[in-house]
């Protein structure tokens, strides 16, 4: 019995009624900000492995590493090597996170084509992620933007603790379009809007989208980045499917957390949220079992069971 | 850190333009829905007392246990012992699952006032799981449910594998309004939609939800039953919420499975749909904290982790 029922084709019913995006990309954040928040650190030479499967499931943004300090990040500090070995694949990005002109110069020379910064609503999580306060953290990211964009480099801004934060509570509407807004200004091509810490239910996703909107982001430019720590994730992700969005932030399997806000609960599984998209009709170009079989080959690597609902019922 | 974050009150932004039920109510099922698939069988006074506790957090529907064959159901064989233990409070209901007359009997010597009967859609399911085809398993209801009607008892129909089946893979929504209407036909006061395997998507649910409504059945009357599997499981509670449902069955920190459909992963977690419910401003009478922290409680005496999220979260 196990691992059968998927076998099968449960069939396809798009919402009546309802416009959906017929096609959505999948930004797949496992190498990154799956395994920097993974206790176990894997070899260079697994990454770049974990990196080729998710290319050859279909994916065609794969966010591989990040340019920090090997200091704050132990788990990423073979960032340079792991560029050096994976090979881009035609019509494939691979975003690395640079978080200032130090980072981009590294990512430069190293040939990378798209770059993050990763920026957060909150001043508290600002000082405490980035050692900065808001304003500080964005004249830091001006430059970086500037001279990425100059190379014709895309540029990601992510933007942390949209939803909540755990040291100030509930976040205001209009602080997350103000840092937006600000993002946008500099010259980001696109904005992640993150629920760092699970706690946004649909709700407040309809109130913060329609709220950039109305500012003046095109939702093309917006993409998702929902946490699982209280079950949301996918239910935020459905949410912003209705208003529009079409681009979602997902790891391999769930992997990931936040060390800043106490959980080992994830990011929203890929495989979750393909299961969704492909019975409601939505093209992601991502082979579910391809992506199950990358998940359960690398549980084993880390040594602990995918937090993944759909790669544990596949694995039995 | 851990378990401070929802300490704080995020806020509720309801669906703007929607009118979603300002309350609802949960049927709990972890004592019936959930121990049955739990490999440990609990001490009798362990599950007075959890079945006291989900009263305590506000529950004023709690699934306490079946009248089936200790064979067939080994973990439920003190279900005599369990009803003459529990002191019923006001205002509350405790349905008891009857399989066929003799349960009956047995459910009304006790003093059962709510009883549910197990029905499938499909024929290979009712095959194994009643050991006969829908039509006379219907046939074996039909005494039971008038009986129990005359007795001033109401009766829960469960329909299980509405959206699919593990041998007969899709099932067609044809299929899921005539056996409803047949169960509704046989007097049923409420009717349970199963998503026994748990492969429903969005789409699916709306569409087997407007089916039912537009064969006459009240959506009143329909309570959804949702099983995480794959992840789906709030997804589609929360598209039935928009359509109208006011009736969730639920189980404590996630409990359960379904021994017939090979997976570990059990009923949507209690504590993850009021996570999602208070923070959409729909009120459940329900406290989240307190069936947290029974949760926590359970799955101590269980010996193994809640797969809940949200109770995850808090054991930190």
């Amino acid at each position: 019995m196990r691992g059968e029922a998927v076998a099968v084709d449960f069939g396809v019913t798009p919402f009546d009624g309802l416009p959906l995006p017929s096609r959505v990309t999948i930004c797949e954040v496992g190498p990154r900000d799956g395994l920097q928040n993974e206790s176990t650190v894997l070899p260079v030479e697994v990454k770049a492995e974990f990196v080729d499967r998710l290319v050859d499931a279909g994916h065609t943004v794969v966010e591989t590493t990040s340019m920090v300090h090997p200091k704050w990040v132990p788990q990423l500090a073979d960032a340079e090597d792991l560029l050096r070995m994976v090979v881009p694949a035609p019509g494939v990005r691979y975003p690395v996170l640079v978080p200032n002109e130090r980072g981009l110069d590294r990512a430069l020379d190293l040939g990378v084509r798209d770059i993050a910064v990763f920026g957060s609503v909150t001043e508290t999580f600002a000082r405490r992620n980035l050692n900065r306060g808001v304003d500080e953290s964005l004249e830091m990211f001006a430059p970086v933007v500037a001279r990425a964009r100059d190379a014709g480099i895309g540029v990601r801004g992510y933007l942390s603790m949209v939803f909540g934060d755990p040291w100030e509570g509930p976040v205001p509407t209009r602080d997350v379009v103000a840092v937006a807004t600000r993002m946008m200004a500099l010259g980001c091509t696109e904005l992640s809007l993150g629920d760092t810490i699970g706690v946004a239910t649909p709700g407040r996703v309809e109130d913060v989208l329609d709220a950039l909107v109305a500012s003046g982001i095109g939702i093309d430019a917006l993409a998702v980045h929902f946490h699982d720590t209280y079950g949301q994730a996918l239910s935020n992700a459905l949410t912003a499917l209705r208003r529009g969005v079409t681009r979602f932030d997902t790891s391999a399997g769930g992997l990931g957390g936040c060390p800043y806000a106490g959980s080992a609960t994830g990011n929203l599984a890929t495989e979750d949220l393909l299961w969704q998209l492909h019975g409601l009709g939505v093209e992601t170009g991502v082979d579910l079992h391809r992506m199950v079989d990358t998940s359960i080959w690398l549980a084993g690597r880390l040594g602990r069971p995918s937090p993944s609902r759909t790669v544990t019922a596949f694995a039995g």
